[in-house]
């Protein structure tokens, strides 16, 4: 089993920018903790960044063209929220994708509660920190497993 | 640790109803699971479902007063789209909430897309299945152990 | 055939309260009326009220569980306005079930124009007093032999 | 007693169009049931169809100016929804009209849900196919005989 | 000077429906005396009923392709509140025409005070009962005059 | 038979601001034509502006407290929109109050096409320049000759 | 005269929960000072609270029933904000009802603002702590003198 | 092949009215031109207009009814922003509908860019003057031939 | 301690207008009974009532500025649904307000259920007639001593 | 060149009130180095504030009719969300006019994101505290000299 | 005459995702037909793809700048819904853009029936599969030769 | 102090489309104004310039992290009105940015009023044509120095 791990907008800057709701792990240190989490358990991770909207649609259509992962576990960063051309291009591939936000998007200013996404994913996970990622795989291994 | 897995309104018909939705297993049988693959991680456990709002309160008022658990996995079924009681209930209580649904309610009808619990809840999952509750878990671990 | 009359919120007080809007009948004198009305026709009725939206959870469950009735006609009083507990519950059973009302809702206050439940049930009434129950059991007993 | 069918807008291709949503019977076989249905009461029938908006208006009218009917029941199709000149029509008569759907007008498109006329009917009844003009014949019954 | 006194739906009825709102001259009585207060200042007048949109339309078309008036009093009846194809109509037209309304549009239901047609006409009446269409033609010869 | 011709904010500058939208008499020019208008059928006329709203209604409660006039027309000029305290002191007295705006306000910014005022006064004129002066004099005679 | 002190849902936590917004005082000790304030003016009490939304409905009847009081102060916490079951309870009773609540609702998030039980009380109070339970006390009792 | 150039409300004016938006082609050149730049292509054209709704549903029954065409090239005016009568006329006849406008409809008043036709309709053409037909039988036959 | 009564738009006319929504007694009447009330307790009080909005943030300002007032107790009429200009006043000294209504403001029309001050007062009282004065000063009470 | 420095409601308690928000400064200091600034450029100022709407018209017009300035700074307080007597005024003027605010109206409350005056002015400026009256009078200077 | 056929985000997967939507043709297939169906007409054709806005921008901007076309028939994708960005890219060139979308876009989701474009666009056509393309190209055609 | 000057998509047109809207300067003439303008205060600047949403987040990105100015002038073009992604950006670095618009967009279409950065700037300058950028740079100035 291979996973995506996709990061979207401004998540470059996790815990270099509002520590207070990100948390101060930086993005490579948590992608080191998610590589090690998914070794025990024989799970293979790509990761990949990217601060602009067409290039994560092309990351999407890769993985679909190129089939190179099972599943994705994509945090969009602020396309969550009108993204339509991710929307499509994530129902456009048969590879389940799994919404996943660190912090609770709905705890926070309104617009985070609006996701143009969530309808044409597998699953949704937030709030859990640097956590939700693990959430997202443990609930993608059963949604790929059943 | 010790976690409440709580079911609210129609969760007692899992297994029994609209099984394309929300699968073929009885909530017994998913409670014996989750109640194994915790016990696994040490991880005491508590189950409790029931159809009355206010009974769904009262429950999150005993873990409160009598700190009963550590954390709270919790599926309101319906209620979540209206249950302001609920809603304070959980924002009474120093206890996190994960607020869990086995389906994507955002790829159901519109109204299930409108949670007016979220906001008061440390984190969210839905879309896995009976592995919904489990993710749940994995976010709840880390979120308690942070 | 076997059908359960079914009043939820407030329905108690048929014929002494409001007896401009709802008539002066009260709820046992509707039922009684109701009975006579189906005898003559070879049908079997029960009779079930209660102020508890969970305990109509409960009652909806129990007539699919056992298979108690053929057909239920549900005047669910206030709680048509909010109750997606109620709707999941009609929902998950497959029996059918008319929404009933004796007034005319339509002609009221607003927020009475508005049904979370009248999309699962097969058919809706109102507007006719005690004889909305006669003219949703007409439709049924249509509905039950197509 | 005396009673008129009133049907609007495509209604004339009942049977012959959308029969998963409508059932097989033509409109003149419905017709022919509901006057049999009636004589055994001994209830006189008129029957009405037609397309223009304006001509149903001059059917409601006579219906009032000529004393033809103690009430009517009336399917306006898609009128329903936006013609407010049917309801003023209907709230200009001193006749008892129902409004009378085949299918469940909740269950179908968001727009079939709002009706302009309830308001100044006395009652409505929708989703019992053709039993719905029984199911109103039954409510004008009693609507008529309190 | 000669003006066109257009009345449409259900204003046939006037005099004979709804007394408290409209009052109690009837439509042929209203129209006499209309012609009577435009012959003492030489106004020229013609009458014209239909309850039939498309109708009304054809008689702006005509009014406008015969040149058979130079203003019009227009009171639509209902279809003010929906009728884009009137509103297309009085906007081809280069007469000017008013708006007119017996009762006060505004102290009634919340859709009367909606008029998809006063944005295209010159300007609009309402409220004084059958003394609408003589302040309606005094504002007009003002303007004509203009 | 009297009437007050109350003007409110901004009206002190017609003829001398945007010309092409309001004609360019000055209110001073408009008034003198409405008094001579009047003293020809033997109305009487008071006039006042003010641009301060408390003004305004202090104004009205004066014709109320000291019966000073049988009819008013009033141009409120922009608190037309929002003034809900211009509209309680309509609704406190018992004179008779004619809306009145020398613009079509139907035709220029969405804003203009709501008036807090329309439901407590006995009838709207608008459109007709100087003339909905003229207009809403002739209406309130009817009105007040009924 | 005997007033009802009427609490519904989540009130049992008051003192216990967030004390920043509705004080350290438990609603034993709230009840034991209105008890107080009440007997030095002559005034009985009685004292109910359940967080069952239908067991509130019941206790409402009850007191019309079996007339045991002559006014009720009532804190339905959040049921407020969407029990129209409440709201036809209270309607259908002949006993005056206060809403009150003891935080200003209108601080705090947008949901509170909007109750649909006040159309149906006599009065509400809001903002005062357990003030809010005399000043409520106060206006009930010149509207039971009145 | 053969193709029904429907037309509707107010589209009779072609060319007589607002030149500046529609051009100065009557519609009887207009349908010339169409008819002769089918014939090139083997295709036969029928030609109908009508301002009165329930006329313009009677002639999309007959083209179902007798099948009279292959398809239909439908510029239904102002009919198209309310009209649900045609939606549910188009949508019971198994012949493809292109709606038609010739000018840009998004590019004018904003209630003229919801159309309550499109949903059923196969495709839309809009803002090409008569050029808009041409293109509709373009896209037409492309569907038809597939 | 000492409270201003302030009064805003039309309430001069109280007792004079309307008096089947707000009572027979004339403002000063009710300043009277207030004054006598507060004097039994041993409170200073100062009236104030303008139809002037600025006139009334004026009287707010001075209360804190030379400190004239320990508490107010505000009813400003209509200018509660619109007026920021008297928010913005109430938010700027460090006095609180209560506001208060005669009337039930919730059950007449819906403009009247909405407050822009509330927000920004200390806590609300209405529907118990003059009798919500002296609510809002038990009220007041309370808050000023705790 | 001259500048009239207008303040509305509210504003003359500037560095009395809410110092976190507005600043320290007193309305009459920030008018001291305003003036200081304007001098050194060779402008000339004038300064007028007052709570009063209509008197904040007044002065609009006096600039308009007595050319007292060639370019208007002003601040209108809460008016800038619903005055349209003020909007009226100022469209009514040829004199440029600079909204301008303190605070940066976008990071309050969401009432004050909505400005009815900005339409009519030639541009807006906020944020910068007493800054924002030299920001607005450097882009006036661009405005006025192009 | 040389058109540019500009594809936007997504469509680069056309004929291998949802074909039952898009069909099955890629759209290299689809860009060779319409290349061979214009070289019959003597017009030249270019053709791009880009999946980042900002590319189909800078695309937009070099037709502009170097004169590249006579005109443009595009398929923006889901980009049509929110990228103001194109919109005033499209709005800023003085050649005329076609938008084009092969599915009925009013038939699918809600979202799609929004386009931010429109309003800037000469013309819209859709619902036609590949052979939109086709109808956009003829509308054009009529377009530049008008 | 230096100062980023920022403009987002479209802006390279400057000058060269719609000059009516924009004036006649283009970007790279305004840019030598702004620069010669700082230089007389000692101020550095820097310019930039993209139509790609990731690479504006990208360049805010590296003044953060590589703190190569002290504030940001940002005219984000159309981004303003969907861009979380660059709202987020701007939120997560610790330099001023000041959202700046040629144009007064609250006198255009409707969607430009609003903005989703507005509210993380610490300012907003609009409506001053290329002064815009001058008033801008004045109150960061003072934003900067207090």
């Amino acid at each position: 089993m291979k996973i995506l791990i996709l990061n979207g907008v401004n998540l470059n800057l996790t815990g270099l920018r509002e520590t207070s709701v990100y948390g101060a792990q930086t993005l490579e240190e948590i992608n080191t903790n998610i590589k090690a989490y998914c070794e025990k358990d024989g799970i293979e991770t790509e990761f990949y960044q990217s601060n602009i909207e067409g290039e994560l649609v092309n990351k999407l259509h890769e993985a679909f063209l190129k089939k190179t992962c099972d599943g994705i576990v994509f945090n969009p960063g602020a396309y969550t929220h009108y993204s339509y051309a991710l929307r499509d291009a994530i129902a456009s591939i048969d590879i389940p994708v799994v919404e996943t936000h660190m912090s609770n998007v709905h705890a926070r200013e309104e617009f985070r509660g609006k996701s143009v996404l969530s309808e044409v994913c597998v699953g949704v996970v937030c709030g859990f920190g640097a956590g939700s990622y693990i959430a997202a795989i443990e609930g993608l291994k059963v949604k790929l497993q059943s």
